[in-house]
Order: C-alpha cells, then sequence, then structure tokens
C-alpha cells in the first residue's frame, strides 16, 4: 500500500518517479494565468493565520462547507473569527475525501508548513498554531512564498483602466519574479448593465485620456492602454464569458448600440452580441499587432444564487457550467481574423469538459506552422484542474493535437500557496507517459526524448511560448 | 484470476474487500425510488415462473433481445408463454456479454435462488425449473423477496389521484419494511393531449372534492392530495421531464392557458413552458413547505418508435437519452425558489452523463448550509445504473461535491429483485474508495472515518436525509 | 516493462493476448467504408516513395505538422519534393508521442515494411530509402499491399454520377479482392451552393438519362443510378451531414425549393432543410427496397479556415467536431422510416463523443428482431479512430447495447497501409474483454464463446450484416 503523499505521490511506475523526479520536480515554476493581488507582492504581505490565509477569499472551499451543511456565518460571514471558520473548515475536510480539495489541503501543510499530519477536528488547534506562526515571520510574507515554489514569473488579472503601480513599482525595485500584468477587457463588453457601463466608460475616457463619444474613440482608448501594458510587460490578454461572439455587424451599428447603452437603454440580446462581437474582433487584432497570447476562458455562467449574490457579492462560490453552442461561432471568429492574419497566438480554454474534444479539433484548424503549438488548447480550468479534469486535458489534446507542444499549468488562483497545483500537475503528467512507457505503448528507448518532452510542459514550452 | 461474481466480485484490492465486507455488505437497503407495484406487496403476490419475474416488463430485457434479433412475438407478444420467452432470453444472454444485463441475470440467480450456472440455451430449462419451483413457494413471496435483500424502505412512484389504498392497508397491518409513496405529479402538466388532460383533470377534482375551474382551483386540488400523501408518509416528490422549465409567467397567464387546453385547444410550445414553469414551481413550494425531498429526472425522449407504440405502449422500451440545452433554466427554477425560501432538498437526476458535470456543479449553487448534501447529484439513472454509470457518477460528484453526503443508490425498478444493484453500487463503490487508499490517494490512516463514510453512502445519509 | 508495439502490443494480459492471437489476429479484413481511390487499384498502382505513399493527402499527418511549426510549404505546398516533405515530418514524429500517429507510423513501418526502427531526424533518410525501394517492387504495388494485409473486401466511396469503371473492370477481371462501390450522394443534397448544385444535376441526369425538371425526376434519376450500383455490387450508402434533417415537408413544397435553387437562387435555411429532409428520406426508402445498409456521418464542421481552404482545398484538414442538437431530429428521422416499415439496417456514426451515449440508446428504439444488431453505432469516426476513442466506443456500446452483435472496424482511409487500424482495433477490443476475463467480470468457464464473439466482431459481423 502507497502512503498517503509520500515522494511518490501519484507516481504509480518507476518511469513515472524516473521522470518526475529527474525531468519535472526541480523546474521554476511558470504562472501565467493567475488571479494574485500585485499589491500584496508589492507590499510583501504577511498573513495573520492560517484562516485568513485560506479562508478569506477561497470559493472552493467555501462551496465545500455550504455543501457539507456549514452555516454561513462560519463561510463569507462577517462576526466569526477566522479561527471559528477554520474550525468549521477542519471539521469538513475529512468529508472532502476523494475532492481535490483534501488533497491540495494536505500537499499545501506539507509543501508551505512541513507538516505531515491529516487535518480533522482533532488537529485543527495545533496544526492552526503552528502554521500562523510561521506565517507571521519573514520567510512566509507573500514574496517569500512565492520563492518556497521557485516561482519564476507569475502574470495577474488587470482591468485596462488600472493604474498597474504595483506591477511598476516592482519592476522599478528590480523583485526578482517577473509579476507582469495581463490584459482582461470584460468590463468594456459588460453592456448588460447599462449604468455600470457608463461608469466603466468613463473611467476609461479620464485614464487614457480620450474623449470616448463612439465605437473608435472606445478602440482608441483601449488601444491607447493596451500600449501601456504593454510597456508594462504584459504578453497576455484574457476573456472569461459563456460563449464566442462572432455576429456581422458594421459598424453604423456598433456605434449606434454604443450610443443606446451608454445612454441608458438596455440592449437587446442581438445588439449585445454584435457589440461583444465587435470588441473582442478588436482587441484581438490589437493582441496580434503587438504579438500576445490571447486566452478564451468560457461556458460559465455566474451568480446562479441571486440571494446569496446579494449578499455575499460575485466570485463566493455560486458559479458553474453552463452548455452553450459554440462549435460555429468559436470557427468563425477565429476565422475572421485568421482570413485578414491577425489570428494571433491562443489558448481555448473550455469549463464543461464535454468540449474537451470539440477544442482540442478546433485548435487544430487555426494550427499555421507559424509557432509550434500555436493554438493551444489550454489546461483544466477552474473545475477542472483536479485530479480527472488534469487527465482528461492531457489525455484528449495528446490524442486530438500534439501534447509535446501544451504550455502546462496554470493556477488560476488568489492564493500564494496554490503553487502545489503545478506540483500535482506535473507528477499526473510523469504518471501518464510513465505508464505509457511501462505498458509499451512509448518506446522506453527514447527515454532523453520524452524527458525532454516533460520538461518542455513543465517550463520550457511556457517560457518561450510566452516569451517570459 | 479472479473467478466470475465470487465473494470478491468487482472488488480489485484488499482494502476494497476489507471496506466492503466490513462496512457495507450487511446493511439493510432503503430503496428511496422504485416502481414497485404496492398491490403487489399489500397481497404477498407470488410469481408463477422466472420467465414472469424476468420478463413480463422489464424493457431493458426486452431491448436486448430485440438487439439480438428476437421476433417481438417473444417480447411483448401476447401468444407465446413465459417459457418460451425465457427460452429466447436464455439464447440472448450469452451475446450480452459486457452488457449489465449480464452482470444482473447472474447476480440475481446467485443471490436469489442460490443458482451459480450460466444462464444459457444449454441450462435455461433447469434453471427455468428450479427456480420457477422456488418462486411458487411462500419465502420467494413479493415480501418474501423484499426481506431476502434486508429491505428497511421503498418508496414507491405514485399519482395524485391515486388512493393509496395499498399504502395504507400496509401501513395499518404493520408491515415490518416501509412502503411509502412518492408524490409524481406529471400527469398534471401533461397538456400536450387536452383530452387526457381533461380527464385527469375531472378526476382530480372528484377525489379532492374541490371544483377545477382556473389555475388556483388546480394548486388548491393538488395541495390536498399532496396533504394526504403526507399523511400516508410520502416524503418525497417526484418528476420526470426532458428539460427544466422556468419560463416567466403571470397568474392569469396560466389562467388562460389552463382554460385553453381544458377546453381542447392545443397549446403552442410557448403555452406548455408556461405553463409547466408555473405547476412545477407551486409543486416545488409545497414540497418545501412539509420538508419533503424533491426529485428530478430530466433529459429522456420518450416513445420514439411510434408503430411499437402502438403496437406495445409506453414503457415498452423505446425510449433514449435526449440533448436539451438546460444549465439556465436550472439555475433559474432553483434560483426563483431559493430567492423566496422555498427550495427545499433536492435530487437531480441526468440521463445523458454528458451532463454529469454540469449538474454536480449546479447542486453547488444551491447548497447552503441548512442540510448537508441539500442538493444531490443522484445515483446513475436508468442507461447508467450500471458499472461505468455508476463509477462515473461516483467519480464525478467527488471531484466537484463531497461524496461523503451522498444518499446513495436506488433501484427504480419495477422488479422484486433488482435489489442485488444494491450491492453492485456497494462493491463498485466499495471498490473505487478502496483502491484510492491502496494508491495513496487517501491515507490509510483515516481508515475508521472511511469505512464509516462508507456506511453514511450504503444506508445512513438515505436514512437520515429522507427522515425515513 | 513491455517493449514497444511487441508482439503484445496493447495486450496486457494473457487472456487478452489468448483471444487476440488464437481468435482475432488471423482473419481476413472487411474494410467497410474507405476512401480508397478504385482506379489505382484497377491499375496496381506503385507509390514512388513512402512520402508519396504517406504525404501525398493525408491530413491526419499535415494537422500534426502544422501543429509541431512546420511551414505550409512542406505541407500542401506545391514546391518542396516528397522527400523535403518526408524530412519534416520525420522531424514531427517524436512531437507525436501520444498522438495516434505515433503507433499508426510505427505499425505502418513495422507490418509493411519490416522496420523497428523508431522514426526520427537520424533515421529519416535509412527508413525512406529503404521504403521507398520496396514500394516501387511489384509486391509493394496497391493490390499488393492490400493482399499484405489478407484484406478481403473493400467498400469505396462513390458518387451518384461516377461511372464505376474501374469498380466494373476489377469484378470483370476477376480481382481477388471484392472492390465494391457505396452510394455516396451528399452533392444531390448540397444546395448551399446553387451554381454548384445545378452542374450536378445536369451531369446526374445526362448520366441517367433522365430530364430532371422537378423533385420527382430527381428522385427517378437517382434510383436509375441507384439501381445501378446495385448491379456493380454495391451493398451500402454512406452520407455525410452536420445533423439529422426530419422536418415536415410536402412535395409542393420541394418542387418549389428545387426550381428555386435550380434557378440560381440562395435557399433559406428553412428551405435548405426541407429540402434535405426529403432527399434524405427517399434516399433512405431506396436504400430498404434494396436492402442496404445505410451509414450516416454526422457531426463536422468542414472547412473552419478560409484562407487555407482557397489556398489548399477541401479535406486538407481544416474540419473539427461539431456540437449540434441532434436526439429529436434523429428520433424522428428514423420514426418516419420505421413508420411505413423502410428502415432498413442502419449505422450512425457520431463525430463528437459526447454524443456516443445518446447514439447507443437511440439505436435501441429500432432494433426490431429483423435482424441481428440491425441499428449500429459505427465504430470511432475520424477523430475517435484513435485507441481511447476506439475503447470509449466499444465501452458504450458493450453498456448500452450488444457489443457481440457489433460489425466492427473500418479505416475510413484513403490509404493503402492503414489496415493496421483494423489491427490496432483487434487488439483493443480483446484487450478490453481479456481484462474482464482476468478481472472476473466475465466468466473463464465461457471462454470458447467469448472467442467466437471475437472472431464476429473482428470478421463473420461485418461479413453476415453486409452480406458480403
Amino acid at each position: 500500500m502507497k502512503q498517503f503523499i509520500d515522494n511518490d505521490f501519484i507516481l504509480q511506475t518507476k518511469t513515472a518517479q524516473y521522470l518526475y523526479h529527474t525531468h519535472s520536480e526541480h523546474l521554476p515554476i511558470i504562472d501565467y494565468h493567475c488571479h494574485l493581488d500585485p499589491e500584496l507582492i508589492a507590499k510583501d504581505y504577511r498573513f495573520d493565520s492560517l484562516g485568513e490565509l485560506w479562508l478569506a477569499n477561497d470559493h472552493y472551499k467555501w462551496r465545500a462547507m455550504r455543501a457539507n451543511g456549514i452555516d454561513e456565518k462560519y463561510i463569507t460571514g462577517k462576526t466569526a473569527t477566522f479561527w471559528e471558520k477554520f474550525e468549521k473548515w477542519a471539521e469538513t475536510v475529512p468529508y472532502t475525501m476523494r475532492n481535490p480539495l483534501y488533497h491540495w489541503t494536505h500537499l499545501e501543510l506539507k509543501r508551505v508548513f512541513g507538516i505531515d499530519k491529516i487535518l480533522n477536528p482533532e488537529t485543527a488547534k495545533e496544526i492552526y498554531d503552528e502554521c500562523s506562526e510561521k506565517l507571521r515571520s519573514p520567510e512566509f510574507s507573500a514574496r517569500g512564498l512565492m520563492k518556497r515554489f521557485k516561482t519564476e514569473a507569475v502574470c495577474t488579472t488587470d482591468d485596462p483602466v488600472d493604474s498597474l503601480e504595483n506591477h511598476t513599482s516592482l519592476k522599478k525595485e528590480g523583485f526578482e519574479i517577473k509579476v507582469l500584468p495581463t490584459w482582461r477587457p470584460d468590463r468594456a463588453m459588460a453592456v448588460e448593465s447599462p449604468e455600470k457601463f457608463r461608469i466603466y466608460i468613463d473611467k476609461l475616457a479620464e485614464i487614457s485620456g480620450i474623449a470616448i463619444e463612439n465605437f473608435s474613440d472606445l478602440i482608441a482608448a483601449l488601444r491607447k492602454r493596451h500600449d501601456f501594458f504593454a510597456s508594462v510587460g504584459c504578453k497576455l490578454s484574457d476573456h472569461g464569458f459563456e460563449k464566442f461572439y462572432a455576429e456581422d455587424y458594421t459598424e453604423n451599428e456598433i456605434n449606434a448600440i454604443f450610443s443606446k447603452v451608454y445612454n441608458g437603454k438596455n440592449l437587446l440580446q442581438s445588439e449585445v452580441e454584435k457589440y461583444k462581437s465587435a470588441v473582442l474582433f478588436e482587441g484581438a487584432v490589437m493582441d496580434c499587432e503587438k504579438g500576445w497570447t490571447q486566452q478564451f476562458h468560457y461556458g460559465v455562467i455566474r451568480n446562479n444564487n441571486t440571494r446569496m449574490f446579494n449578499e455575499a457579492g460575485a466570485d463566493a462560490g455560486f458559479d458553474s457550467m453552463s452548455d452553450p453552442t459554440v462549435a460555429k461561432s468559436m470557427a468563425k471568429f477565429f476565422d475572421r481574423l485568421n482570413s485578414i492574419n491577425k489570428l494571433t497566438k491562443t489558448v481555448i480554454y473550455n469549463l464543461n469538459p464535454r468540449d474537451n474534444y470539440l477544442v482540442a479539433t478546433m485548435a487544430g484548424n487555426f494550427q499555421d506552422g507559424s509557432t509550434a503549438g500555436k493554438m493551444q488548447f489550454g489546461p483544466g480550468w477552474w473545475f477542472l484542474d483536479q485530479k480527472s479534469g488534469i487527465e482528461m486535458q492531457i489525455n484528449n489534446l495528446s490524442e486530438l493535437g500534439l501534447l509535446s507542444r501544451f504550455i502546462g499549468m496554470l493556477t488560476d488562483s488568489r492564493s500564494f500557496v496554490s503553487y502545489t497545483r503545478h506540483e500535482y500537475f506535473r507528477r499526473i503528467l510523469c504518471n501518464i507517459v510513465g505508464n505509457d512507457i511501462e505498458q509499451g505503448l512509448l518506446p522506453a528507448s527514447e527515454l532523453s526524448f520524452t524527458g525532454q518532452l516533460i520538461e518542455n510542459i513543465s517550463y520550457y514550452n511556457a517560457k518561450n511560448f510566452l516569451e517570459l
């Protein structure tokens, strides 16, 4: 019987163990998509307790606690202390067996704090105290935690109106880990709420110094910010939406739509889709001209629980997978760009795994020899960044594309200790490839090439592809 | 090589074997969703032959026989004897290798009749004679069969207009196994056929003693029956439909629609959807007020073969999986109830497994801490209650929710010998969890907790959750 | 550690090895669906080089090369030599590890040319030279390659206007391998381009000798060609489309639509769907009257990359999986035929595996006892004819239908060396069934029946079902 989270965790064969320990474990981390708060890095924040580190904004844990029958008071409630919340989390942990949280929790205890104990109500207090004490020491500051995992570069997620002051100051200061912004213009597309949209457009006009009276003004303002992001080191854009938008439209139509929503009128669904199609397209052209990589995250429906949205706001654990029809609009979107030679390097992330095959084959339609793996089927995202989600993505990409050219894992996380997910991914990758070799599905004679392939997916592909 | 259906059937590791034999095998069965005919229990029916027991109404077997080239005469035909039908079934059995029927058939022979032989044309006669003789003895009556499997409670499926006389008499008589009704108001929503609908409404008016002239009369009549069902011990409602209905509507609209269909006019599709949305919503509110658990079975298209429907009627093996778009309407339906605090405990069953992930994450949106596992992603249903369907549901629930809070298996069956599916499920569950422990994916040190988790999923969760 | 592609490649257990080597390996191949060019068989073509054999029209390899960053010059380019293209392919091969191309490439080297080496830049030249030399010898002609794989019958894919001269001459000549045409009337349904459609209809009128002025003329002309195809030995029809068409229509409507498109006007989407529904239906009736087997391939979107379509044409590697809603229209299509007793033997192939379960259960709705396995859930098609695609189809069919009645594998290929995919399929099949026996999921006592089942799926079922 294998021990829980031992040195060969997840690695079922000798070859898998060899691949991981020799070709992956030691490599630095490039976390090209995360939601770290750059301010916490800039001021080298120190967490006061394990409760704060783990429970202040982790909606994965919140969902598990709710499913375990824990009162919201101990989840997003404002009155309970972090210790009280942690007690409830510790009570929940045994009930998360087989959920990725069970692995992540114990991996983080082990890798960050050197704790081998199983978290449960009996061990809660001592673990809390030991970890919290460590967290208050300098080596466990925000930067300390990043270094602990050999992080080489992180790409945060930032709005076009963001000043990027923290990124700038980190760069100026010469912080050894690259902290780069990512261009995420979702709010420039959020025309569903005319009121919020107008506020946003006005903010964009102000920060860009460009008066925005029509669609081309909007694009000019965005472009100015896009240039600024590039000057701070941005290499990626990112978009989150339910589905791809690729409607036909004319500039006149978009100007009329822009004017309508800016003046406070609700748009028809058809207008919303035309508008989003236009903004997405123009943004994609900018990304291509900069040589950036564009990312598309689709298939989520958000804030499904209105009562809790009113109580706890967005990103509190009330989002789930959607089932849009996407093949044709996705193809049309990419084809439109490709037809004018403006399709840049791209990563597509689906949320519902039933689209894995569709996305993997869609990527193949637009590979063009300009960059190896130009069109990437992105790693398991959100609900899919667990063992079987990671395995499915690796397997589906392998079968329908080139695993060898995959740029690998990211955390998509707000946490400074989620880097264990890179370890998790690498172990799963090495286990899959190692098993193939042991079973004669890959030749053992090519082990040095296979080792290189593991190194590439673990680290070098992301570094080269994203030009970090 | 492992023997076929031996003591450790399906259990691949020592730990799996330990979990099953120590923590699951001996526990009673709670079959919280079935289609047993309560009259057969009330009169303690004795089957005349294995042919009657197995082939009188099992559309799984019928489908397999048709696929094997057997003439309909020997399937739903009225002229062939049960022995003749059984001969054709025995001829088909070897051709069902790898289909769940092959396992269920031999599990039932072994567990019910103590027969170890493989059923095929050579063994057909002796098996038929031996089993039929046993079936005619008292220990193999309807109740005898239920006791043989340590059944503790069953929930049948009943129409609001049903008198529940059999449930009442069983209760009065003090039958040791709880036989409880389930509220299934599908016919109150079946407005596609105005003629049948009117007959049904008139029957409902009669049995409830409430004249039904508009929608609120209808709801009042349903409520009266709902109260009656509760008085007979009902704890669950159930709904079968192709997709979730959550259209916007006004009471005036629904009254107009009700009046239109009651007066024999065909409804527009949009009217059908509004009407169903209204009835579903009002029923869900009632369920919540009673503290019942509501069940939703979606994703089936029925009676696809018109020629055979005319010949053999409904439920004869001509239904299959559908592919509706459901995420948004499902979310809207639950959100509407949740917004007024009327969302009761819920089990969602999808038929097409491509929705497993969607449903598992949807459930998470409405977990609220009131009851552990309040929103249940239901066990593999119908075409999915086979080994891989069960494995997928267990794995997907584990990854995206809390397996530990799962209320476990049901038979969904018309048969008194389908309880073997509980054994099948428990073995699969123990095998999965046991393998995880052996591979170091769960800690062996927590085996006593894991054992409790197995007991809970096998029995206690259903008992406590459903308050049986 | 197992050796790469050894004698027991893919076969993990002794029982799997026994089943393959005793009950499958030696059986002839029936390739009931391929895209071989019959002219190459008729003239017993000899390939000049391995580059020509492999890279002249294999869009699988082309896609992999593009994904590997190879310039289009070396893919579909007209200036590069086959050797230059092969060099780029050899450079790509190591990067296809875990993609089916890695297995197919080395299986073909081994089975066709007796080469055990791994293809990479170091071995490229010697492998190229050795294979090319062999290819120029008589035993490696088109026919020689077919015989090398014990091919017994192939069914090519042919248009109704095709003269079938090569099929006829092969038959007359008495070529030992049956080379039969398949009726593929896709162009008679391609009304999206009125201009091309008119040219096609005129050609059909000419070759059939029937003036086509309305829909019934069209059907009469098709029927005449259908009769002719039958006279040349055709046993199958085939249709490729994005989804099933089963709209309601009248003959007047179809005549008006036909006239409109024939006269150069673009059709509305609703007209396109009515027209296709009518042609599909009438063709299906003809197939039934001939006792043919009809095949439906659905779920692909083609030519997604307009720029490359203009450069390289169709079938150049720019097609991918679609996500249409299909359950109801598929059911309606089959039900319409079944209601008038005109539903013939049928094979349904989905491209997106998320429909596997849907298709497998849909087939069950129309099994009718006339032919064992009358409705076939077809083998993994196109992007799914790799190990996991084949495994999914075998498993899903097993769970929801009768694996025992499956007509097995096909190549769907333009290549004379793709027959290795039959070997690949057979090994996977034997591995799955062998593992079941070793794990006690199937009885070892029934091994002789199981062996027969393997033989049937490998060869006899196709032969009997298709009456070849």
